[in-house]
């Protein structure tokens, strides 16, 4: 990494950097060192409401801290605000750090803001992050792929910006197959029809991650078949991501009930 | 985490503990904090070998090292003797890190060693990774996901225990699909001729990454139709992950091509 330079007076002809940052799921030590640099180092921060407190507090206690409120696919701040923000602090000479939860490169509306900033000419770059599939997935103990079983795995949206959406749903429910679902907890109803419409088995296991990573994470083992019930009975608010395919390792099962019955 | 016992006597049966951490696809800044925090407190370190010698200098000088030269799907060390170690030493008590290049839950053949150290009921933990898809994408200043273009991303493998690793080409050869092929260098000419036999585009992008994150890393941008003959030309020798359906940013490409232009 380059390093760090003053913000320039603003007559100044300097452009800023900006780095698309990914911030993972949220525990903070599951940030890259990479993106801890850039967090201490950054002057302006527009984040996304998902990252946590925990992690904004590396951040240098000058720097301009802007939380865009951007959740899933429904953003309180526009895209367009957004990028005038990048844009607006880059050609200003800031170092600037687009926080992102988990990896900005999937599901990350990331193309649009990079567009934006490559046109005004300002330096930009990406740092990978943890995404919410990898850090969901070693809370239970399984893996994504696994010889034998599956050798490719689909990181899908419940979700886009025409409401539920479509995928090779044909595929998805032969057996064997594994695929995480992001934003897939209100499209449950939507994406259990469509699998058991293609024949997927309803015993076949789906585990809901809320909070992957974070202190409040709970597990919540389900199968196709009963699992808009058992979402229901789970009352789960926080984000969670869904692994199709894939249930928890039983000793992992048993320590999300132990920590269940710790909170009760 | 827990805190560092020391190591205790051969005859104490207490048990250790095993993390399986991903070590991300080279560089150390795209270690996590928690990956970096196992290593140094690590007694006992059993690595693949495409972790870098800057990642493994992170552990203790006291730490036992332990080469088990795993790469991809061919193995120098059997997967058996691979078993018996982490077993053996963490039933010994220690502290081990089995460090994996990238995710260890994505191609990394961890349940066979999370069956074997859960059934010495010896204690264990997943610590996710940055995976080489994550590191490649960003390198050449795309996303994985596109609104309006691609709702999933599969991640596959172009060789499995059988060989060739047969997918669903029929779906993949659809406009605007996205996938992340590791292991593909070898099964190009397989690949590609599955793919155009199911109806893809000869001009649709598909873009190397050979080291990706390392001073080595390396850009090559083809196509479907042109791939065999650009990636002979090319002459990667490093792991190489493809990305299939998508091209490098303009900047991006430029940037490689200076850096290749600077090393000649």
């Amino acid at each position: 990494m380059k390093p760090y330079t003053p913000h320039p007076a603003a007559n100044t002809p300097t452009r800023g950097h900006v780095a698309f940052v990914g911030a993972g799921p949220g525990h903070p030590d599951l940030l890259t060192l990479r993106a801890l640099r850039a967090l201490e180092t950054a002057e302006v921060v527009i984040h996304d409401r998902l990252v946590t407190a925990d992690i904004l507090s590396f951040a240098s206690p000058e720097a301009l801290m802007i939380d865009v409120g951007k959740e899933g696919f429904g953003p309180s701040t526009p895209q367009s605000e957004i990028i005038a923000l990048l844009v607006a602090h880059g050609l200003n000479g800031a170092r600037v750090v687009r926080l992102k939860g988990g990896d900005a490169t999937i599901f990350g509306r990331l193309d649009e803001e990079i567009d934006a900033v490559e046109a005004a000419q300002i330096d930009w770059s990406v740092v990978p992050g943890i995404t919410a599939a990898s850090a969901s997935v070693a809370a239970i103990g399984q893996s994504l792929t696994k010889r034998g079983r599956n050798s490719s795995v689909r990181l899908l949206t419940g979700h886009d910006m025409k409401g539920f959406a479509d995928h090779d749903w044909t595929a998805l429910a032969r057996p064997g197959e594994v695929a995480a679902i992001y934003m897939g907890k209100k499209s449950t109803r939507f994406i259990q029809g469509r699998l058991m419409m293609h024949g997927a088995d309803g015993a076949t296991p789906v585990t809901l991650v809320e909070n992957a990573s974070r202190p409040d994470e709970r597990i919540l083992a389900s199968t196709l078949g009963t699992l808009p019930a058992d979402l229901a009975a789970a009352e789960m608010n926080g984000p969670a991501l869904m692994l199709f395919g894939l249930a928890p390792r039983a000793a992992r099962a048993t320590l999300t009930h132990l920590t269940e019955q710790e909170l009760a």
